[in-house]
């Protein structure tokens, strides 16, 4: 496995490279739902390259970005476990010099959800997913479901910008008790641990309210709400029943809904989401 | 001479290209400016597109949309004369869809000047060159100097997206008596049209008063304000002395500076520039 950090390395690589690229974008800290997309490259036929940034761009100014995780030794060897052929790991001078000036700013779906609470941060991922893609140009590009939102707005900016990729969404990787796995679980204690899976309750009980014959969207958001309600631990910052692409809240929610959640617990914020009803196969589409 | 308007069928044209491509993105309306920007394509030795796309994101809600001339015969003849091999013509329906939702937002130089003057002029500039350049896939592209902030704002972009793209900027073409061709000149009338030459003069006397040594930025600006307040037709918007790249004034100036103008004649918008100290050799860098 190569560990390159300079553009130009990439550039090279990538003009040598005769394959077709499946390129997974990581801010490290690698957990099983990384390792899953990486599953996932690698079964594409091509070359698998995975991207190791913490992106500054797409961290607000009273976020985490000096205390995410970054245990890049562990990274690496998983990567390599994982199959991986090229790392690019740039620094932020790599990809940002000082008289950067150029972003992508996507609308629409971007403005709502997390994009509301998070001023600046679809701006900072859809910069450097872009910029990681003109770098890299893979064939296809794989991301979890588990942030549904960036999933979208990815998914909007390669069709909006006429980027030739493929991008792959995958299942949502859970705990044995339903918490989907994030790199920032690793900053909830044996408490908070407990209660953060109350997010992933409450989508369950919507999910049950829709198969007993709720579909008001509200009916459907008051019963994520008084699930979150029910552990003083944690608060809620939104739950939304939506359409799947725009993101726009259902006034009357149909198979094709998609369930939004985002709280905090012991000041952590997380988020999860669901299918308002089941996949019944569970695989990448 | 191909001309095209899907997206799908440049994108097929681009694949079976073996040669590289030099595109002239154009918004129609061709004259001798455009012209030399066709030529010096044609000199690149790769295969010569042209763009013909009168972009409605980079016009403001007053601007001249509607009004923007739009010969498309002539057009397209003076690009077939020109050795146009193929001309990707697409609808603003082909490139927008009702869902469009992600731009490309340039800051920096692009705040400035017109940038003032203009809000989302050069949002819709960034964003229509950036999806032209991933569906034609170029090797060079060629812009003029007569509108030297958005060449800036181009070279920017394409350095900070990593866009693997050569712009060529190529001098401003000129009407014997000084006024830069523009397709916009044909809203003047024959009276507005003798003044219009007031900005292009405003620069000269600049360059005049730096070689007998006045290097004083403001001092530079108060000349080009003097000239054009000599002539009643005339209103000034803005006049500078500034980084050639930054596009921020300049205090003191040096040999480095560009002058920037732009002005109102009988209700047209008109802009010019000129690099304060003459370039010997007038030729595409």
């Amino acid at each position: 496995m190569r560990v390159v950090s300079q553009v130009s390395s990439v550039r090279k690589a990538r003009t040598l490279e005769h394959r077709p690229v499946a390129l997974v974008p990581t801010m490290g800290a690698l957990h099983a739902g990384h390792i899953s997309l990486l599953q996932r490259g690698r079964e594409s036929g091509g070359v698998l390259w995975m991207t190791l940034f913490v992106n500054p761009l797409q961290f607000g100014a009273n976020e985490d970005l000096d205390a995410y995780p970054q245990p890049r030794d562990r990274d690496l060897q998983l990567a390599a476990d994982a199959g991986v052929d090229l790392v690019f790991a740039p620094t932020a001078a790599n990809l940002y010099p000082p008289d950067f000036a150029s972003y992508v700013e996507p609308t629409g779906a971007a403005r709502l959800w997390e994009g509301k609470g998070r001023p600046g941060h679809f701006r900072g991922v859809a910069t450097i997913v872009t910029i990681l893609f003109l770098i890299c140009r893979p064939r296809w590009a794989f991301f979890g479901q588990k942030d549904y939102q960036q999933l979208q707005v990815i998914r909007r900016l390669v069709r909006d910008l006429h980027l030739d990729i493929q991008i792959v969404g995958c299942p949502t990787i859970r705990e044995p008790d339903g918490l989907a796995l994030s790199s920032r679980n690793i900053y909830l204690d044996r408490r908070a641990r407990q209660s953060a899976t109350i997010l992933q309750r409450a989508l369950q009980a919507a999910r049950m309210a829709y198969q007993t014959g709720v579909s008001r969207g509200d009916d459907l958001v008051t019963t994520m709400c008084e699930t979150v309600a029910k552990d003083p631990a944690a608060s809620l910052e939104y739950a939304a029943v939506v359409e799947p692409e725009s993101l726009q809240p259902m006034q009357d929610a149909d198979d094709s809904a998609r369930l939004l959640i985002a709280g905090h617990v012991a000041g952590v914020h997380l988020i999860d989401n669901m299918a308002l009803v089941p996949e019944r196969l569970v695989s990448c589409r």
